[in-house]
């Protein structure tokens, strides 16, 4: 492994040396990440196809494009990154997903499912327009292939005579068990044996076909039992206009390499089937791919997790929900694809049939919510921050326009840390608060979520988020915090003098720490929890800057358009005219990083925060 | 028809009394759009389809959705809105979209496309939990289908066991004709005379079925292509887990009726497909179904419309963009499925390989044109505004995150007036401000929009969107608007002392209105066309304040988020404390009604601009 320094020199192993390379890059995986953390499972099932990939064709010229992205390791090794392995996710060092700033290599970025086949097909018209003579190849899961854009781009692609080649990684999993009915039609290639399938039909058929002068439609319905199983492999994507090669065992290099030397030479739009294990070659990754898909540092020889950092707000979350849904039969609980990271797990053993995992599909997981509030149903749909951006006009045309009771649970809100720039939740805030009927909360502890999840149910009609971060929360950080949740009150937590500090969610905890720093030093602070961040309470929060005459507003979201902005608003409509600090997180792409890290480098710890109104004090 | 009150009376007809009610609404359609204007070829399409619906269903115990909406027409007339319709999308008056707040027989608020499937399988779900008996049926176009949220939908529902109808209206159109390679798909069911190409076809492959012994892909690849051609009608369907029922005339009552029954009485999910014509009835709409898509009051006689209003916006930057695309090979334009409402009609014929119309498909359009501009092309992404907002994560995590050079035509932005509440363009400056990387310019008049896009196209690199509204625009308002372009940088188009106006895009001309009385009653204006809603141009704005020491920022967007949320953002970043005034759309939905009328209700009227400043002048 070594010696591979770029894809040239995976040009000229043979086959045998492919395979031992394989074998290698495997252990580095499983080492690497087992001290970084990371995702493991899928890259694991990747090592042949990416070895294939760059053994036929020639990066970057040619254009590889990952969808979603977590699955380029393999790819990242072997174009020039391997030494950086252990800066893998950490400030500075090398990203979890393709970044264009990287590496030539890495020609488009990725992070959300859904997007290559789309980006593919703008590189391939791009290239025939210019007349470039190079291949343009998307790399999609079956679980990314799920998500509309993909349709939409395949259903683009298969009409144009570009060439374009698609490669479907087909390894029956999004995150967990991919769902819906083009798994099941994949999965219905991968394992029938399709030649004899198809002999033992047509003969089939052969007694069937109808006599003339039958009528079509009596005809056709008696022919179609018959008829269906001697599909060709793949016709969905025939039909669609796709040339399709498979399916193809996804581990046997010789295959990968001659189906997709095959593609190469083809005319038009492919794609190519490749069937894969996640997890592959580690056995603690195959057997559980949904625990190593996304992983902590482990020990290698027993596949468990170094830390436990014990429940965190998904967990809460998920419990309180399940509590919820016994005392009330009209809740049901909808994910995208994510089950476990939202906390649904439970839930969904003890109410299988209210839960509802529609796959990687965030638009219409929304408007599905819709229809179930509709008809008289509670829908509380779990989704992270950043995927739910998807979903940003269901949210509004479809929720919010006709006033539905939706309860979004916005998990991953704020700073996610090692994903990086493509899943900082730094944007919800934002784009929910300019929906109208929106109302949207942020706990400030386990406490808070509980109480906001219950009155979310129980007390309120009309769409409404409540929006928490990666991670655990205190049990409960006041006293203050249990106090039951009304429309659009906050909670005063602490009482002072000289400055007014609005804090949202997390924050709070933040801002109660630059308090009591600040006492120290004489200076004495009202910290008002805020809870909402639509409607706000401008009762309490007015009556405090008119005793304190300044005020400071800390969020974690972006300052454009966010909490912060929301009060400047407010304070505008009610002609409050003091001096006001808002922190929050700057109008730019967050890069990956602990989220410790992030907030001391945005100055949003403890420490800069009372820095920052140490300046607004002189 | 004056005895149809409601769906019972249409159960009691037979099939000569509905080709009779057909035909009397079709002659109610035509003569009533010809007066009031509004969604004509979809209306008549669907008037047998419609009745049949209503024949076989128990509206509003069985639920209909009507997917986008705009052909909910005839469902409308004979669910008691027929008398009505003399009001129809005025303001007061119904909607030309499905609304429940206006009848029990409308069960789902539609507009934006492909959303349907989501909402019925929502509806079933929910019937089958709370154990209902009633059918839920999705009417979607095959336009729609083409968007990624349907198929998300299809994907889900395809694997559920609850009893939903999905009836694809088949009309080979989304607004201007349908594309892809569904859409192809389609066309060749349509077509086929699939009986007998059946029979054709099974004696084909006889001569072909492969020797045992051969390899499965040589056999496989020699068999596709005669194999390929004996698909059961509707595979694709089939495969993804849904039972399909079909072709069927759409405009044969006997053939619905049947269809329809049969639908209703099956098991799991059920497609209708069911092939209509687009303005079936009326010779001109017939043959020109893009123009009687959404028409202004025509004369029935002629076809022609009553009042062409003159080049609007569209039609400028159409114009503008072919001149550019002249002088620079490396422009290209998308459309998701508006090529004329966009003004690319002329585009399109001009360049016809650089011009894109990928369907309904917006997700797709953004990210394919992120992959254009990764691969050195000059992509102008052309959308309406509150149809981008399907593409909000596209344009923050493809686009703006690579800082990728798109230029975004943001058309019918502000309010479109007659399509009302799902149509309205009063979002984007909120959801476009909050990206990082992203610029926003909007034009006040016909100079500034040909400026804007010259310089978007050959000044500024990475995302960068020009919004400006529906209808026409001044040629050239004030001298001061054909100065060039620079970054972050507007224009004083009035000078005065007492009043700092701010003004964005069609609102320049409504501040420079208000300016004008004031100045008759001694109060003058500085009036700055701010061109840029970001970056914006704090410099000519702080001097202004200064001197002026009071600010009003006048945008047809909501204030909440908007462009007066950012003037405030900049006001608190530079410690500039002077009496602001937003003036814009509040936080709500705003219903349909003529733009001039709706300006007027909200206050943004240059008479009420005059009356609010003021207010403040007091």
């Amino acid at each position: 492994m070594e010696t591979i320094k770029s894809p040239d020199d995976i040009k000229k192993l043979n086959i045998q040396q492919m395979r031992q390379l394989a074998q290698e890059i495997r252990e580095f995986l499983i080492n690497s990440v087992s001290k970084t953390g990371g995702h493991l499972a899928s890259n694991l099932g990747v090592v042949e196809l990416t070895l294939a990939l760059h053994k036929v064709f020639n990066s970057p010229e040619d254009k590889i494009i990952w969808d979603v992205g977590h699955q380029s390791y393999v790819h990242k090794i072997i174009t020039g990154r391997r030494e950086k392995f252990d800066t893998l996710r950490q400030a500075g060092g090398i990203s979890g997903f393709p970044k264009t700033s990287e590496s030539p290599h890495d020609v488009f970025n990725t992070g959300h499912s859904s997007t290559s086949i789309s980006a593919a097909l703008g590189m391939a018209k791009a290239r025939d327009i210019k007349k470039g003579e190079y291949s343009v190849i998307a790399v999609i899961g079956d679980g990314a292939l799920t998500g509309g854009m993909s349709f939409e781009a395949l259903n683009d692609a298969g009409r144009s005579p570009n060439n374009i080649i698609v490669v479907l990684n087909d390894n029956e999993m999004s995150i967990s068990r991919n769902v819906g009915g083009l798994s099941r039609y994949l999965s219905k290639i991968r394992t029938a044996p399709i030649y004899f399938k198809m002999k033992e039909d047509v003969s089939g058929i052969l007694s069937r076909i109808p006599a003339i002068g039958e009528s079509t439609a009596r005809a056709l319905d008696r022919a179609k039992g018959a008829l269906k199983y001697i599909m060709v492999p793949g016709i969905i994507f025939e039909e669609l206009g796709f040339k399709y090669l498979g399916p193809i065992d996804g581990h046997n290099l010789e295959e990968l390499n001659d189906v997709l030397s095959r593609a190469k030479q083809s005319k038009g739009p492919v794609l190519v089937h490749v069937c894969t294990k996640k997890g592959m070659g580690y056995t603690y990754a195959e057997k559980n791919p949904l625990v190593f898909h996304g992983i902590s540092p482990f020990d290698i020889e027993t596949g468990e997790v170094l830390k436990y950092n014990g429940p965190g707000y998904s967990d809460i979350f998920g419990k309180e929900l399940v509590k919820l849904a016994h005392e009330d039969d009209n809740i049901v609980a909808i994910t995208a694809a994510m089950p476990q990271g939202t906390g649904l797990g439970l839930f969904s053993k003890e109410f299988p049939g209210r839960f509802f995992d529609v796959g990687i599909a965030e638009q219409h997981a929304v408007t599905f919510a819709a229809g179930l509030a509709a008809s008289g149903l509670k829908p509380v749909v779990a989704i992270y921050s950043s995927f739910l951006q998807r979903a940003y006009d269901q949210i509004l045309h479809d929720v919010a326009l006709q006033n539905l009771h939706v309860v979004f649970a916005i998990d991953r809100a704020g700073v996610v840390g090692e994903d990086g720039e493509t899943h900082q939740g730094l944007f919800d805030l934002s784009y929910l608060r300019q929906i109208p009927n929106m109302s949207i909360m942020a706990p400030c502890d386990n406490t808070e979520l509980r109480l906001m999840l219950e009155y979310a149910l129980k007390k309120h009609k009309g769409p409404i988020a409540i929006r928490y971060p990666r991670g655990m929360g205190k049990e409960k950080l006041v006293e203050a915090t249990s106090c039951g949740i009304e429309f659009g009150r906050g909670v005063k937590i602490k009482e002072g003098k000289d400055f007014t500090v609005v804090a949202l969610g997390s924050m709070v905890e933040t801002a109660l720490k630059a308090a009591s720093m600040l006492e120290q030093m004489g200076i004495t602070c009202d910290v008002i929890d805020a809870r909402w961040a639509k409607p706000m309470d401008m009762k309490l929060i007015s009556a405090s800057v008119h005793k304190t005459g300044k005020a400071v507003v800390i969020e974690d979201n972006t300052v454009v358009g966010g909490f912060g902005s929301g009060v400047l608003e407010e304070f505008n409509k009610a002609g409050i005219n003091v001096p006001v600090k808002l922190l929050g997180f700057p109008d730019q792409f967050i890069k990956h990083g602990s989220r410790d890290y992030l907030f001391e480098k945005y100055k949003l710890d403890p420490e800069s925060v009372k820095n920052e109104m140490l300046k607004l004090w002189k």
